[in-house]
């Protein structure tokens, strides 16, 4: 059985971590490819890659931090309330604790209406982010904000790994460690900052055709269109494989490695309730599951 | 009682959509500002806004809504497995049936496992993304795409709004008028580009201190925090305020406006399963809901 430890290990190590320039499946694609060169901003963008593996030693300023941090916010948020929160860790232990990995600096953002909540209270109202609809949108506002944050440091020269490691084993370590409120707040992703120990070989490709853009509607894939985005993924030089070696593992296509060894565990129904989704219930987040 | 259509009315026409400089609250927040300034990324990040109401008529040119897109899927993703699907829609007045905003392009932003359910059933494997981790994790990865998005437009002087019009009313509409596909497929949020009609006054302003940021672990707010919050709300050259009016409108805070109107809806507990939760489950992201 695949571990989360044995896929994190393959991560690490593995060779094709990175991937190629972006390869454009059309010539329309490709020339707006050419077009995104030309500004600092989509430079910045194209040159996104993510560092698996913990990083250097060297730490980044603290003024360089907050620069970030006053990027993040900026992102555009539902009715400007600001429903997160960002968890700021220098502590490298407490770190590889939290998320199982390690850098210069851990940003751990949360849906959080704490703030918001307690506010009301404050001044003699009620509120109540009792519902999905709650746990949907400010995961939106917190997802963006946690985004433009790594674009930020990628400008600034600062690398990132933006990890779900939160969510593996006992979840329950990231409120204990961190202090989190027990209601109104969940861990949604970690931003690990640093430099990298070193520069990756390649950036990892992506699809941008059939299965990712649909025109005008949705377009179900094709045999054709299927047997290509299979293609895709056999194509080396497109690097959009997490595992290099799947064909010398005795795999006929990428993907029959991807769904027989790394999502082996998602093969049959899920068989109980997620450790998730009793804590988004304990949170507050599910439908009339109050607590 | 406060209706989606007032609500979306008093954003249109308020005079306080906009806000001012970044306004940080500690000396530190402030010198870190100065320095956003210097890297044109971070002054992309730092002029983002977002246009209420309607956009003009000039089109956004095809090539640039391709770049966009190149730049979308570069956001780091789980496993590399792209869990969103992006509609592409120029129709106008499909735009205003989707999400109530018309633009030059409309990009609706869904978690989808399609593409990957349909690829394993291609090569005879299985996959059950039946849980409500598939929802999370594919919803921060479509988030992610979508906030590089937003980002790569504004580098390219394309103003957007991001909206999750399309959540409110029956949401069916969305599936109906873009053929999405009933299960393992959900439409996160839609990002409105074009030019605006004008020029916004001010950008909103962004809390960054106490209730936002936390230093290596969770910081509840002390009473004195709690009232300088309320007082940055109440400061109107920090524009973070909905409603510019709240004062005249005989309120002592901006937040008891924002209480007593504004999220008038959430003053009690949510009183049965919302529909969103009920497409959730239909959609099959909730654990052990089969459909």
């Amino acid at each position: 059985m695949t571990t989360a430890r044995n896929r994190r290990d393959l991560l690490k190590t593995s060779a094709l971590a990175g991937g190629s320039l972006l390869l454009g499946s059309t010539r329309r694609e490709a020339r707006a490819g050419q077009k995104t060169a030309a500004n600092p901003t989509l430079k910045t963008i194209t040159n996104l890659r993510t560092i698996h593996g913990n990083f250097t030693d060297r730490e980044i300023p603290d003024e360089t931090v907050e620069t970030i941090l006053q990027a993040s916010v900026r992102a555009a948020n539902s009715s400007n309330m600001q429903t997160y929160s960002i968890v700021v860790v220098r502590d490298r232990e407490k770190m590889r604790q939290v998320c199982n990995y390690r850098g210069s600096c851990m940003l751990l953002y949360c849906v959080d209406f704490t703030r918001i909540k307690t506010s009301a209270e404050a001044l003699g109202h009620s509120y109540w982010p009792d519902s999905i609809v709650h746990l949907v949108t400010a995961g939106i506002n917190t997802a963006f904000a946690a985004q433009t944050a790594v674009i930020a440091a990628q400008s600034l020269g600062v690398d990132c790994l933006t990890t779900n490691g939160i969510h593996r084993g006992d979840m329950e370590r990231v409120w204990t460690l961190l202090d989190l409120p027990k209601s109104s707040c969940f861990p949604l992703i970690a931003v690990v900052m640093g430099y990298p120990t070193k520069e990756p070989d390649h950036k990892k490709g992506r699809l941008c055709g059939p299965g990712v853009i649909h025109r005008e509607k949705y377009h179900q894939l094709t045999d054709k269109e299927m047997k290509q985005v299979v293609a895709a993924y056999d194509d080396k030089a497109r690097h959009l494989a997490l595992n290099a070696a799947w064909s010398n593992q005795g795999h006929k296509h990428y993907l029959d490695w991807l769904f027989k060894v790394w999502l082996k565990r998602d093969a049959a129904p899920t068989p109980a309730e997620t450790q998730m989704l009793g804590l988004l219930k304990r949170s507050g987040f599910i439908d009339l599951q109050k607590t």
